[in-house]
């Protein structure tokens, strides 16, 4: 292989001229735009030059190619560096390079996204490139068991943030050999020095305590370089190369400096540098390509999941639902399963006991849990990640950029709401509708019961973006026959009635039930509607409810107000001409211990605080 | 000092003795309950009986002073052993250990709070109390300038949180002396094994890495723990005190056993392991005081801050008007800022630049930048803490936790919405509004221009709860005289008008003037209300729009459609019985890149497309 080589003096003259020239469009495509990061792409130029020459193995024409290795720029900052690759590859044209970047419509932004085929996972929020490509590497040792390694560029900058060791320390624990992180330690951040600056001896320790390989490299010499990538792809764990490399390497003028983060050369500073630097060149790399034959995808083909059956009126959590669920979707191979250690709660782990082999349990990490879903979904396959529904707050920004990213993934949250009784307020889920509705292009799901928790396991593996469910702690009746119906969109309406509609999900349909008994005996007709489906909402069961009931609405939902299921019904509700009323019942103070019944009471979403709503409407 | 004597023989019994009771109290209190977390508080109760007989320096009849240590349960399920420890000191009666645990109203919550006088933060999302603990020692080590000494009891499994990570690089970043964490490795997670069971070695190359001292000892050796727990009050930096412990230590049934997390002993079981441990002692403990005498609190009084003033008509940015406030709230001494290393974005430069001993840089790590927050705010400062908008998501999980601890912290963030431009969707703030609405007891503001934005800042310097200020990166017009008042909760009315009501926030009030601008052109009579107060919203005013315009709204936000401004306006009005329509304009693609004005256009917040949501609505 390339890589075993040493390299000849004319190998190296041809690196050095392909580094030239990334850093000479990198310099181009910024200043052109008028923004941009050229320094910090050209800090990571040498190691690009080398990657891409010698040891990245992808078929830049085919990049749906299942062989190709990956390349993930979790410093997503450097964008013009990617593009400049890009471009040398061939993938781009010079022309869409420079018109193109960073303007309106264009797909060269100014963080890269997979709006690129060659992009596999958006970055520019920092430190999430690294724990994305752990999830890959586990789908290719673990699932796809092929030769292809992924390689991720990070900053130094972004060591900073606590998921960067969440990624290595699970690297380690999961002995990912076909992972290399490869950090360019330039030594400034957006502000002045990091906090290590150069002390790339403690970068080495840490890196080390936590189970990876550590190369250590001059960043610009081009034959270090090179062997240590060789030596990454040969080791038997996963590598962090770190190199030393100098901010705005090339461009006397900008070079080293602590004041050119983060910014386009003017014209005239750019055209020195690009003369200084030799001038454009037009050197069109062919690097290595894929070794093996492509593989299949994993498919979501074999068995037709048979759902799990519960009989009506038997009292079910629907965390448990969602384990069994999740377990018969399993017949499918493109089925993995994530938890955040957490998986006794959830129930995840009767996937996990059921499929040992497509259960990764990502421990007390959320950010990590999340990144390594977007990971495998990469390569192919459908992932369902849990924790309790509070701490996927932990990943929140990971889940944000997974819905830019486009990334079909399946989260679901258990333990939600004040119904969880004792535990008090940080493991309840209170604020998880409010962020999970405003995920770009996000789904999400709040059943009732087990019958319907299952059906919508069952939509959720081929949801399009996030989609996300929340369970509920304790358990409750079964409300729904085997086999009805319930489409992501889709509403039930449990009890007819046209004085008053309670709409409730979750936990507070069974509330709503309770409370149309108790109207009933009152002479009110309380329609009962189940909104299980939280986003996107159904907008038509909502109009026959304002319609049939003169507009008097009573939403109650086990969440703080803001944002929340109450919110979703007042936003599908809010170009209507004619009145509606809408009594909010929503968690309004914080939260303490008690039992499930006495939290909801206290909270005034149970059944007789839903009666005093309806009867003020009437 | 204590500390350093060689223990005695009948100091030792002592201690064993109070280890004993402090073990009973834990099961006794989680039987009652019914649940809990017994063997987590058994693994650590010969920890906490040393820290509290001779190392801890605490007044406990009086949490107020300013000179007590300070301990934090980072591992906040072993909250049985927590308040068996204020059992001991006479903080709180047997009885009401026994009584209240988890009980409905009780302040002894499943997971501590500030409830508690003695507790300073809440805990229960593992990999919190170390980062909170570290932003106490700032306080202590650089402005207060006190002795007092910041001891935080961790698990082992939250060390796979890259929080505790983040916690332990600032740690060392800074030089805490005054900081030890004590982590509790009893080598069973919820699940089973941790990643690194008892690898003490590991954990402590980890922790040296990271810049911090680590004392490995056995944490049910009485001795052993004392002189570690001395050495680390003594040493010149941040100390890890890393004791290997048997989970469930004490009570042979359950003691070091995968299948005995999270669970309250039967009844007879609890029975048998309280003879087992010596019965129900009465012990009280009298541990060190506090050796300094209780200085003074910092002080909101000093000059009156002057604000800075603009020019009508002037273009400024938000974002430079949150630094300059911020700059001249700093002749309050109790004022301290931090940033996430983007602060010459955020312009909390310009305080830096004035007060660099109140600035802390944070550095890219947005969890400890908020938990640093919470833990200055616990010594009595007000810090604000800024980053980018949409950078503030990676630290939900802690403005969460904060939300729930009241922590009176303020939140500047910056690079809001699609008005960025061209660095694409990771760097803009669309889900912003949602989430932060959602935490418990917040305030949400979005300035339109300098002049309210700075007072707006100097609003949130005495604001209770998390306060939150959402600012813009282009300058836009300043609108308001220097002086304007801007009370949280208000609004302001730029534009009168009884055809419509154009209702904007941040930089979509400019929008919604020049839509004014033009629908008065054709004869339409728009009213323009800036809403920039987003949580809590000014309701009157918005009946007041709606009884004018008979209920016809145009809503625009630069905010993803779901839970933000639009919702706040919704929910306000949801239970008025005449009808309301309302136009809700927000970014409803995932946006690319483009410039301000691109970008704004095409989500449809622009002008054009609020005078077309007006028109749809005359």
């Amino acid at each position: 292989m390339e890589a075993e080589r040493t390299l000849r003096e004319e190998e190296l003259t041809g690196l050095a001229e392909l580094a030239a020239q990334l850093r000479v469009d990198s310099i181009r495509c910024s200043t052109r735009a008028g923004s941009g990061h050229p320094t910090s792409s050209l800090s990571a130029a040498d190691l690009l030059a080398v990657l891409i020459s010698r040891h990245l193995r992808y078929d830049w024409s085919y990049p749906g190619n299942r062989a190709n290795d990956h390349l993930i720029f979790s410093k997503g900052h450097a964008s013009p560096l990617l593009y400049a690759v890009f471009r040398a590859t061939g993938a781009i044209s010079e022309q869409e390079l420079l018109e193109t970047y960073r303007q309106s419509n264009s797909r060269l932004q100014g963080h890269p996204t997979p709006a690129l085929p060659w992009v596999d996972t958006a970055t520019g929020s920092l430190g999430q490139g690294l724990p994305v490509g752990v999830g890959i590497a586990l789908a290719g040792q673990y699932l796809d068991k092929l030769p292809y390694h992924v390689w991720v560029l990070c900053g130094d900058s972004e060591t900073a943030e606590g998921s960067i060791w969440e990624a290595l320390d699970k690297a380690g624990h999961y002995g990912l050999r076909n992972l290399t992180a490869i950090v360019d330690v330039n030594r400034f951040g957006q502000r002045g020095p990091t906090e290590l600056e150069w002390d790339l001896d403690t970068y080495r320790r840490r890196v080390e305590a936590f189970g990876c390989h550590a190369l250590v490299v001059d960043g610009h010499d081009l034959a270090a370089i090179d062997e240590a990538f060789g030596r990454a792809r040969q080791a038997s764990g996963p590598t962090v190369v770190l190199a030393r490399t100098v901010k705005g390497k090339g461009v006397p003028e900008i070079e080293n400096r602590p004041d050119w983060h983060g910014k386009a050369l003017e014209p005239d500073r750019a055209e020195r540098a690009v003369q200084a630097l030799g001038g454009v060149r037009q050197i069109r790399v062919a690097g290595p390509r894929p070794v093996a034959a492509a593989p299949p995808a994993p498919t979501p083909a074999g068995k037709a999941p048979e759902l799990p059956r519960y009989e009506k009126g038997a009292k079910v959590a629907t965390r448990n639902a969602y384990g069994d669920a999740l377990r018969a979707l399993g017949v499918r191979p493109d089925v993995v399963a994530l938890d955040g250690e957490v998986s006794d709660s959830t129930r995840s782990d009767k996937f996990g006991e059921a499929y040992p082999d497509r259960f990764f349990e990502m421990f007390i990490a959320e950010q990590q849990l999340i990144a390594a879903a977007v990971g495998l979904r990469v390569r192919g396959y459908r992932p369902f990640a849990a924790t309790f529904a509070a701490f996927l707050s932990r990943a929140y920004d990971f889940i944000r950029m997974a819905g830019i990213s486009r990334a079909d993934i399946a989260l679901a949250g258990s333990h939600a709401g004040v119904e969880i009784g004792p535990d008090g307020p940080s493991q309840m889920g209170l604020e998880d509708l409010a962020a999970l509705r405003a995920v770009h292009g996000s789904t999400v799901l709040y059943p009732s019961d087990a019958v319907s928790c299952a059906a919508l396991v069952a939509a959720m593996v081929d949801c399009e973006g996030v989609s996300y469910l929340r369970t509920t702690r304790g358990k409750y009746p079964v409300l729904y026959d085997n086999g009805d119906d319930f489409p992501i969109g889709g509403s039930k309406v449990l009890r007819d009635g046209s004085d008053v509609a309670l709409i409730g999900a979750g936990v507070t349909v069974h509330n709503c039930l309770a409370a149309a008994d108790e109207l009933a005996r009152e002479g009110i007709d309380a329609r009962v509607v189940d909104l299980y489906s939280v986003k996107p909402v159904d907008r038509q069961r909502l109009l026959d409810a304002v319609r049939d009931t003169g507009g008097r609405l009573v939403v109650v939902e086990d969440h703080y107000p803001q944002g929340g299921l109450g919110s979703a019904v007042l936003e599908s509700l809010a170009d209507l001409a004619e009145p509606v009323r809408v009594n909010h019942l929503a968690v309004r103070g914080l939260p303490g211990s008690g039992t499930p019944a006495q939290q909801m009471d206290r909270a005034g979403i149970g059944a007789h605080a839903i009666v005093s709503a309806a009867r003020a409407l009437a």
